[in-house]
């Protein structure tokens, strides 16, 4: 069994968790867990989400299917989540603006709350802890010293910071745990904390799931790169109705999120291309099916020039819950054989900003032929041989090596 | 230099002439050629266009600057192509509908006008005949015998398969030609012409010039597919208002098309999902730009429906007029290096139905990685290592090989 | 009462008869029912379904409760449909294409038939007929006299004409009968129909339900020429997936669609722009909900080029349905105030091709307003003073008429 | 002739004034100019650019023509504006963010300031002033005598106001002045504005130039209304290039446009739907040609859920500039006629933002005939019954009043 503790119970926590439930009843078919085709080798049916943390006054003493029955109306919600509770957690001022807080460190002091936080996880064991918390504005520490610091002080230090820091110690005093951070806050994206992981034997996974109009413009965008098409300009509108965009209102959270999207233009393209790329507001009545307008402008042969416009209408938690199922297996497959720090092949496909600092983005296709190689290469999945995973290519031997070809 | 013979100075040859021509002359940058920030060991300024076919009345016995300058309007055409002129070719019936014709079968006898064809070949002496005529509906031979019988006979052969057939001859009795088909007859998806091309050294690439809509279509659902996205329909409508479109409202060209069109839903997402995609219809107010409509609906984790929409205003002739500029010189290296039949790596990425017959359809980005792999195994890119080509791994030693992780 | 006789238990009846039901109960609100914020002096409550006809070997002999449970799955199905039974009606051969057939035509001889037909209407007594039944091709006959015997020998006609026919008898034998035409069969443009109606009392209004692109179509050309805008070119491409747009598949059915769909162009243009206005095709999976792409080019103040592309994710028959509300209450009131033959008024904001034959399209924002004046003179609305419809000017007494000025 | 004072000689008064001059001179169509079709009884002939005012250190001084050549790079410049000079104008400090300064008030005292560009306006001798300076985000005054003292100490009033306060006070003096406002400063919705204007025998038209998406998406909102289509939401997301987005990324700028482009909501349907309408961002590669993006989704019969999209790519300031023509002739017809204070028929049509204050928005297609009827009271079309302006009605006599039905 791979133990999971969720961390914020909002819409992304909740789906993950009814539709975990759902799929390994056998209710729903297991759509949007991307590497499920390729069957890695922990089954779904063998994550077990053990707890819940939120700061959130409605959710905080509840149990997840009361969550998810009560707060988010979802109508088919599995049994099983009777029996996962919710735990208070840190807030430090970063939420109260968005919602009612219940929270440890308004009730107690600041040392003791990173105690309590601290006995939490220890009581619950985790595997891997997921951060789906509410997006927050953050700057990476670079030196483990000065994230040490700031942590002991509450100075200056988010709250997936703090969490993320204790996950690591966790990691030390009780058992290797991954922490795979889906909201922009760096943390693979930071020195810091990748050093402290690979200290510590933990992997710290990131940042900012990929999903929504990001991955599939880095893919269009390497599209366009392979005809040698020059990109003249790239406007992507994000509208949306839930929790998550009405918090990016704030200035702030805004600017995390711009910082984790515009790196796909220069990474892919090889050159700044102008754009403008980042969530654009809030409105209500698109609920959690987000509205996003892409335009792109570029020049072709001869100077023809094209214009492409991508509208889609998604929901945005269910694309990353899906991804979770995944992410959280594959963090297990990796403790189990040894690794630590942080795993480019694994961020590069499932994160907007994949860790480590160094690393650039690349297109999410090549991204996943990587990864695919990646776990081949760490006995990660079932049957690697028999799986039609590039359908045209059956015949050959290797994707990406080269094959003979008849010659004279 | 590189020979080149054009069979339909058609709009998408008259662009491949002009603007070859004028990034030879430096007059603009050299968008649209894929391949060109790879190096290719033959330089665009290598190429040369000798001749060109056509039986449009109003072309043949014209140089391609006439062409250009008085038929379709250009402003800036290069005096080289004064030099280039367009020879009377076959008709055989099949595009009289659409223009009136100037054709050698109109003036000789069916065995006279094979001689007069293939001499026409001869005294050109080209490298690579590029095939861009008007788009016809074709059977496969299978066995090179009736292929060569139907040749012989002018029965239930098209003009294409004529000319195809004549440059293999021409390949075993004067020199190694290509063959690049980018229209939608089969060629390089017909057993008949590969097994000739492979007994007379020769090549045949293609069949159908990927451009437009369905290259991108392609990748996008190749992206769908690594997420386990479940597709529910695919519905892709195109307009246009140049020669192409109109012969397509004829309903027998028109099934050509939504064969190569059509066979990436299977191959790329593994089941056959519902779909229409074809050329919709023709507006000559869109001129040689066409619009295009594309929308996908999936099903992502926990059931959601999500929805995609993508409109497309895009120049058709430009784009393949660029990828012409590569294949001509990507035939000539591979022949050149000893290759002959054809080759599915250069055909996955460039042509909407890739040869040969028992190949399948592949994402387009995973094309252009297998294409780069075979171009580095026949030594046929100048500077390999330091291009580039996937900027986000430039600090790993080779991109689809495993690397070496931190480990504890 | 208004009694009310469907022909075609489709998806547009069933909806109808559904929705109708439901809104009667208060089980949801009156969306889409065009006017009824404008209050007409038929209250939704007063119109009863008496009965319905269709050839469906599936549907005859059932009840509209079971057609709406059975064959299309709705779950909330009003009792009251259990007393609305479907009876046999006339095939002629024109749908044994798409169903298979349980007809009056296929039991007995055709003069039977018609018997057989006009006994069941004048058991039913409708006030109103609402034909929702499969779109054909037909031609107008233009004099009453040959309508006459084709109905009598059954050559050349299709269902619609033969059941408008008989309408109009029983209009003259029984009682005032309205027929409203929702499918693209020319019966109000046909002055053969028009003049029998004038002669027997009765009102035959149509052709074509206006709903889906093609008025919002209208309404952006009316936008756009007020504006002096030169339209280039417009292309709307449809695709569906229920049985109307199967039926489109057939050439000669869409014919008539392209006709009722072609017409708002010049008439409200003023010049025939270049258009491509027509269902463009079929895909399953769409289900009702079908998918609309309009693009849209034109040339602004000096020179400049602007484009406009709408796309529509939209329920075809839900649209229609509730429009027939109002026609079905509108046609009574006319009726109830001694108008006979056609109305134009109505025609123009309910149709895609409005009759009588002579009248022209108007944007439908235009015929909206004409529609309301007509209301209020023939007295059909209840309280039109205090009815805000058009908010922006309720200052003013007179919509259409001028207003005073302040002057010096 | 009308002579025009031009005030901001940006993208806006460049292309009015270049557009006019080709026009006048035949070289181009007068597509884009609104009621030219109508004739209206000033021709596009009579109207004369006498001057122009702006405050941008590279424009003042210089003449309109080398504006257009040099500054926007037009290459069809009439040689007619080599006689248009640019004066330097008013800034108080609005505007240095944006542009390098060159105005009145920067070389001498405030109240010299006002003299001197009173005396400038007098020498012009305008009859019509337009004023497309930059988006400014301003109060109403509501009493005259608060806006005088305003303007005399010229504390919290911004640049567009003063303008229009001594166009009043010219008005007054010198002869009747129409000030048409095309930007969003609130003066047609300011009654200190129209009080003034109504006691000085003046004109005061505006806010806010109705081109772009905001004037489309009334009257597709009226469209929804009209069927009772419960609308859910509306998201407008808008992207450009040019200076005037770029003005609008300062957030108080931005509000103002906001305020006058949110107003058709409530207006138009009656109740205030979820709505987020305002420009989003600025792109420059975008050029004057921005980017829109609209969503709508609403509930139709039977709780049917429908969504609609529009994309748009549309030059800006050739739309506005079109109007302008018509502006100031209607302006100059209607002083001539004895009118003062404001007319809300040409604002209505005209303006995103209709004065006067307690005035509400309508669907544009409503004020086009609104218009259309008071341009026909007032006499200022030249020949109104053989214009077709609304085709389909061409048989009956009266638009808009109540015609005759064949009656039994």
């Amino acid at each position: 069994m791979v133990r999971v503790l969720v961390i914020g119970q909002g819409m992304v926590g909740t789906i993950f968790a009814v539709g975990l439930e759902r799929v390994k009843k056998g209710e729903i078919e297991p759509y949007g867990i991307p590497l499920e085709p390729l069957k890695p080798r922990i089954r779904i049916s063998e994550i077990e989400i053990v707890g819940s943390i939120d700061v959130d006054v409605n959710k905080v003493g509840k149990t997840v299917y009361d969550v998810a029955k009560g707060i988010y109306g979802f109508k088919e919600v599995p049994e099983t989540l009777k029996n996962v509770r919710v735990y208070p957690g840190l807030e430090l001022g970063y939420v109260k603006d968005i919602f009612n807080v219940k929270s440890l460190d308004e009730q107690y002091s600041y040392s003791r709350t990173l105690d309590q936080m601290y006995e939490t996880i220890v009581d619950l064991k985790p595997d891997v802890i997921v951060d789906v918390s509410t997006t927050q504005f953050a700057q990476p520490f670079g030196d483990p010293e000065r994230l040490k610091k700031a942590v002991e002080n509450g100075r200056d230090v988010v709250p997936s910071q703090v969490y993320a820091y204790l996950a690591m110690k966790y990691s030390d005093e009780v058992k290797p745990v991954a922490y795979v951070n889906c909201i922009p806050a760096p943390l693979a994206n930071d020195n810091a904390f990748i050093t402290l992981a690979e200290e510590m034997g933990g992997l710290i996974l990131g940042d900012d799931g990929a999903t929504g109009a990001t991955p599939l413009t880095a893919d269009i965008l390497e599209h366009l790169k392979e005809r040698n098409r020059r990109v003249l300009g790239i406007a992507q509108l994000n509208i949306g109705g839930n929790t998550d965009f009405l918090a990016l209102t704030n200035e702030r959270r805004n600017k995390a999120k711009e910082f984790t999207k515009s790196s796909i233009v220069e990474d892919i393209l090889g050159y700044n291309a102008p754009h403008y790329i980042k969530p654009t507001g809030f409105l209500e009545s698109l609920g959690d099916k987000k509205f996003v307008a892409l335009h792109i402008e570029y020049v072709s042969f001869n100077g023809a020039r094209d214009e492409l416009i991508v509208n889609m209408r998604i929901n945005d938690s269910p694309a990353l819950a899906g991804y979770i199922v995944d992410l959280v297996r594959l963090s297990k497959l990796a403790l189990d054989r040894g690794y630590s720090g942080t795993i480019y092949e694994i961020n590069a496909f499932f994160m907007k900003k994949p860790g480590p600092p160094s690393a650039r983005n690349v297109a999410k296709i090549v991204a996943y032929y990587n990864l695919f190689n990646f776990l081949n290469k760490i006995n990660a999945l079932e049957t690697p041989e028999t799986v039609s995973f590039a359908p045209g290519l059956h015949q050959q031997p290797q994707v990406f090596l080269p094959q003979e070809q008849r010659k004279v």
